[in-house]
């Protein structure tokens, strides 16, 4: 039997019940057959962590023409990795990961599962998209960026990603009548200030809740991710696997390693 | 009472109790003031993950002349941020985080709770080393490129770090005379390539073990690290927090995302 649609993985770090994932798969649909793969439980924060020290395991929740999704015990990394060994037969054309329930613009970007699935894809050399809405509300309603999405996808796919990149895709939280359209551009240089909150449990040992706030190390920039979501834009970032800071590389050949520390 | 030594947090992925940590903090002490922040268990695989659905506890392990160690619940990146904003008064000079148990060179880096400290660091632009041993044993031998860590430790408080950088230094597990030097270089394109191993628990149902092996896909090239840690040099690669691929952002300016999708 002759398939020439493409196939495509789609994951998330929200679990499989989350509405984002659940969008995105419908979407997914129109492009190619959707083989889904989720976590059961919310992966946020998890980066691009595998694991190493606990057995996974995976289940088939539902097989159906075009569909097939699967639930797996393990990071968003860990779900690529095994569908990608274990459960697909052949390579997937494209990966999806999110929509998240919330930004990974910036550097959030490094705290993300849904980039960690998709930076996963890029290092093993298939087109990868990681979509996010700034709204971290269960209920959030992903429809307003559908046709954005589209259009994303059907270009991945045309042109396809070169070796060792993914795009990291940020929309802005507002009515579709609001979006202004895509902006191509860099991440943003921020960070996240932590406040930890500290309590005291009922046995009244100390404990923490890591919470804290992004800030924009770039107010005036125009350039980057921040500024197109603050003007309701999609951000388009592309990302590189290679973290080689080429810059610096130039600069460190006039440094002289073999310098005897002063005795202090 | 005046104090100019340097402020040194020192961090890891494998432990307070493993070896690499404790005789990275004895190279520690000749340069500054320690402080000591590591899990009690193997974070190992955890990359830039961060704790958010469960609280985060520390407690003080040793408090000596110029040597003060935690242990903290939580992964490599927690321990870093609860370090900056909760148990230190003052910003640290610089992030030591090692000496990691195995390799985290070429791709390794994103999966790397070592580098995830460090990058950590970079955010905040403290001055970050993460350092790697390729020797996975827990009684390696760390001792042999202790002179070369002090000559990057000494480079990095003279140089300083530019904002947002890093650096991921690796060691050949090779002894001392047979070490050629520093070699300042790119991270390689490379990637593991994992094999799934399936096995039944006692009541009959399949689960998994991630493994795998390394593949180098740049076997030819010799401004690597793997090039240079195959040649028993150090490997000494700058690392950036801004992982914009630029060269494709050039080129997706040429993308047109306004297409309508082909009926199928």
């Amino acid at each position: 039997m002759e398939n020439n649609r493409p196939l495509i993985l789609v994951t998330n770090d929200d679990g499989y019940k989350a509405r984002g994932i659940q969008q995105l798969t419908e979407i997914a649909k129109e492009f190619g057959d959707v083989v889904v793969i989720a976590a059961s439980e919310s992966q946020s924060g998890k980066s691009h962590a595998i694991t190493i020290k606990d057995p996974l395991r995976y289940k088939l929740l539902e097989k159906t023409e075009g569909l097939t999704r699967y639930v797996v015990r393990g990071t968003p990394v860990d779900g690529v990795k095994l569908a990608m060994c274990s459960i697909l037969k052949t390579k997937p054309d494209l990966i999806l990961s999110g929509i998240n329930h919330g930004t990974n613009s910036s550097t959030s970007i490094v705290y993300s599962g849904t980039m960690g699935a998709a930076m996963e894809g890029a290092i093993n050399q298939i087109p990868s998209i990681g979509l996010s809405l700034l709204d971290y509300r269960p209920d959030a309603d992903f429809a307003s960026a559908a046709n954005h999405i589209r259009s994303i996808i059907t270009t991945v796919l045309r042109e396809g990603m070169p070796v060792g990149t993914c795009l990291n895709v940020n929309i802005p939280a507002v009515l579709e009548e609001e979006i202004k359209g895509i902006k191509v551009c860099r991440m943003a240089d921020g960070l996240w200030k932590e406040v930890f909150e500290s309590r005291n449990d009922p046995s009244g040992r100390e404990y923490f809740w890591l919470s804290g706030s992004f800030h924009n190390r770039e107010e005036n920039a125009t350039d980057n991710d921040e500024w197109a979501l603050k003007n309701n834009y999609l951000s388009v970032v592309p990302i590189k696997v290679d973290m080689t800071a080429y810059d610096l590389l130039d600069q460190m050949k006039n440094w002289s390693f073999n310098v005897t520390r002063d005795a202090e």
